[in-house]
């Protein structure tokens, strides 16, 4: 039986596995979502528990199945793995490019953290993790998928009313991810973090 | 800015990114660890809550910290997304050959849930998602690196004492995954499962 490795470097012909990585970053801003929208407001600094954020839509162990999973029947609870929001300044900045607007804030589209000096965040693979001082982690869930609400929040606060479905058509790949906490603490706006990126390999049958 | 995919690209020189899969497969056996060791006993089926098996015991939303996640202090509550153990017939059996032993059995490494069909199982990524008959669904977390206590289990069965040693360093890749449970529902032996992978990229600086 060829290994798993051998089977895959005769596939793609190219390196089939990634080792773990390690990079520093920042979290350069914290939201919450406690208001009557989906809409975050700055805040210094925020609690997390294994539910996600106290006092945010968004947390809970669980939550009612929704448009994102619509092979779930519509309300049913399913484990609460978006309980966070994570956004990075230069995806934003581009999404506002694509969009023809001068910008897109993170609590225009709900974000509750800012997170600089990831490459590609939207792009780190489910299951790194996010490392906090005082030992606050969270785990990714996966890309935040752009959908229209986000989009017609862009279009309020901009006037640009194109951007409601120009949104969720041209901000694929940079709108940021959702995450989980995985261990309980405080994120507090302006820390040094450490994102943890497991070994990557792509699978194919 | 060039799009994530032109850049991965540009430094793999291979397809960047593998699209959402879907492969039927089938849940050949279901176990519970509902005894004094982490060893499982085949039962016709489970009933699944979003805290895992009920009356196994890795169920909870959430665990103490262990030797798996030394980087925080041992016992500290965090999320549980090692709710479930999943192993495959043909890997279990490539591990008995590089151990040399005649079989290694889903009950005395713990294994939750026996699944066929699956070509390297063990190398599916993290955010997989299992969909079981009823509509019970898991989430993927990710490989479950082979530790000494399985090992030691091993050799206890087959009198091979080697294998306590040999386990961790010959099972890597072959050992199955750890799921969460995403819905609740009921997993019934001999059901056939659709298996949705998501897509796939390679992420680096």
């Amino acid at each position: 039986m060829p290994s798993f490795v051998e089977t895959q470097a005769d596939l793609f012909g190219a390196p089939a596995a990634i080792p773990a990585q390690r990079l520093a970053a920042r979290l350069a801003g914290t939201l919450i979502a406690d208001g009557d929208s989906f809409a975050t407001r700055a805040v210094p600094g925020l609690t997390v528990t294994l539910e996600g954020v106290p006092g945010d839509r968004h947390a809970g162990h669980s939550r009612p199945a929704d448009s994102r999973v619509p092979w779930y029947p519509r309300g049913t609870p399913i484990r609460n793995a978006r309980q966070i929001s994570l956004v990075a300044p230069d995806e934003l900045a581009e999404i506002a490019r694509r969009l023809g607007v001068s910008e897109v804030r993170p609590e225009w589209i709900g974000a509750n953290l800012v997170i600089e000096g990831v490459p590609h965040l939207t792009a780190l693979p489910p299951g790194t993790r996010l490392h906090f001082p005082g030992g606050a982690a969270l785990a990714v869930e996966g890309e935040n998928a752009p959908c229209r609400h986000a989009g017609a929040a862009v279009a309020a606060a901009t006037g640009e009313s194109a951007a409601e479905l120009g949104f969720p058509k041209l901000a694929g790949g940079l709108r940021g991810l959702v995450a989980w906490v995985e261990r309980a603490g405080e994120l507090v706006a302006g820390s040094d973090i450490e994102v943890r990126v497991p070994p990557q390999r792509l699978w194919t049958r």
